[in-house]
């Protein structure tokens, strides 16, 4: 893609880092950014590589994901393609919620059906690289790769932040080649593009990005929600009804949590049985696991010291609210040597 | 076993309580115990049902079978025989150190090497119920059986507690019939004696009685460790390895919590593999979770509100000195629903 608008967006400036393929990248720290200018210059640039023709993209409901459908909703109105892929791993509610707060700012979301794709694809697995390699190649390769080809979209635009290309260089996250993630094999089919308007920033520039291009703050603040959703939550097989429990615990766990301010807060739902009781007789169950973290950067986090009170008030609602469940319990452990999600 | 000393030790008096077979205990609240008194009386009624017999304990270094060999030794001397069944179940150093403590009161503990036996019949068992169960068949059947048989023993002194009762006849726990699960037949096997000299106390008249002993403290006031053992604190099959891990792991919780005086603390090891990281990379490995008990009788337990960096020092020193463990979590429910132990 040499030549590509993408690499056009990266090397214009004197601080630079070197990008997959040569290409570099000039960071831009949150303290020096100035959001107007930066969101004038983003659609500008879009504008210009895309001049008459359709992009595409595929909005999570994430901050990244968000900023990047606003920055091409202001360059391109209609011409941007957003689709939300409702793969069944969301949080409640959560597909319809966030095509009602982009229906606001006049951009249409499609919502895509593909739970019935994801679940056949993880049916099975209990393995956690298995579980996510599947969860990517049903998303990129399977549902977003085959709207890509049915738009006849040629500009894909992608929320790649400046620590994913850093994790990537490091060897702690696989390479993310976007084309060759939905199947486009980029010898073969010249003439796709892709764009990476956030590729300069840092998580604490997008929100600030984010802020400024009007989102609400439950978007530009949203917790940070990983690819493989709740999936990245239940060990042992994801089931539409393991799914069920997890999500009926996390909504409990956000409403007791959403005030202490903590960065990320989860339920992850195990597939071990304990010994529980109900109504004086033995109960054979199974155990919600709760995650809060303090962290700045998610390189490092510590286990947040929340109030006794607020975890014995999560214990007591998740084993009478959530069925099948006898036990709970709080993850102390910092990371490393854990890492945030369980999967 | 009607005119049985079993008989004649619970039905001397007004206040009584039906047993199995229909006898009657009479309770003895610990605010009423006469300790001094009740020894004298328990050594004589020993003494005249042995006569000039052999009785046999078995001593798991518990409050209840301690205070039974203290008394046993005092009536019978060396015609006490009192062994140690070491099912490899046990906590770290323990089966030794509570040879040594009866060694200092002339008590001569047979150590008896079993964990072969509870291994071989571990082997494979997940599941709670059959777990409890291969324990329960090997130590009364096929280890402790055997010696009372081999050393012509007609008595049996064990440490049954009126709590125990009270939870056979309300269906908690199975009905405890020490001469069936030895595997002696009843029926057929006329002149086997059972002696239950603690039937009629609870929990805290059983150490008031020890403390009137002698007993060191770390005898009278131990923390109940149930008879599976380390088996009733390990998720899956019960193996040699999997022991030595959740021994090291209770070793760390008992130094770290030995002075919160909470009633039970405890590790668990669990089954499903979580991730987490070492030096920048994943490791896929268990968790050990933590349950510490605020509790007067059992019957009911709240998690005990620990000060948070006792938790963190816990999950630090665990995930460093424990091979294998990436995660440490805290059990913050209550019994009911939870249970104590989880297995």
């Amino acid at each position: 893609m040499a030549g590509s608008v993408e690499s056009r967006l990266y090397t214009q400036s004197p601080l630079l880092r070197f990008r997959g393929g040569g290409k570099l990248i000039k960071e831009i720290k949150a303290s020096e950014l100035d959001s107007k200018k930066y969101i004038a210059e983003k659609v500008e640039e879009i504008k210009k590589a895309v001049g008459g023709g359709l992009a595409i993209n595929a909005l999570s409901g994430g901050v990244d994901s968000s900023v990047v459908t606003m920055l091409g909703h202001k360059a391109l109105g209609d011409r941007l393609k957003t689709v939300f892929v409702d793969h069944g791993l969301m949080r409640e509610g959560e597909p319809q919620r966030v095509v009602d707060i982009f229906k606001k700012f006049g951009v249409n979301v499609e919502l895509v059906d593909a739970r019935q794709q994801f679940f056949s694809a993880l049916k099975g697995i209990e393995d956690p690289e298995q579980k996510r390699e599947a969860i990517t190649r049903t998303f990129y390769r399977d549902v977003f790769g085959k709207l890509v080809r049915d738009k006849g979209a040629k500009f894909l635009m992608h929320g790649t932040i400046l620590t994913d290309v850093d994790e990537t260089v490091a060897g702690i996250k696989r390479q993310h080649n976007i084309l060759t993630q939905i199947g486009i094999d980029t010898n073969k089919e010249f003439g796709y593009h892709v764009l990476e308007p956030l590729i300069q920033l840092r998580k604490d520039g997008v929100r600030k990005v984010g802020k400024a291009l009007g989102l609400p703050e439950e978007v530009y603040n949203r917790m940070p929600f990983l690819g493989p959703a709740l999936a990245g939550r239940i060990i042992g097989e994801v089931t539409p009804e393991r799914v069920a429990v997890v999500r009926a615990a996390t909504v409990i766990v956000e409403e007791e949590l959403a005030k202490t301010g903590a960065f990320q807060y989860m339920a992850i739902l195990h597939k071990d049985k304990v010994t529980g009781m109900r109504d004086n007789r033995r109960d054979f169950g199974q155990q919600i696991e709760i995650r809060c973290w303090d962290s700045v950067d998610a390189r490092t986090a510590a286990p947040t010291n929340l109030p006794f009170a607020a975890l014995k008030r999560i214990a007591e609602r998740t084993t009478k609210e959530v069925p099948g469940i006898v036990s709970v319990t709080y993850n102390i452990t910092p990371k490393p040597p854990s890492t945030m999600e369980a999967v």
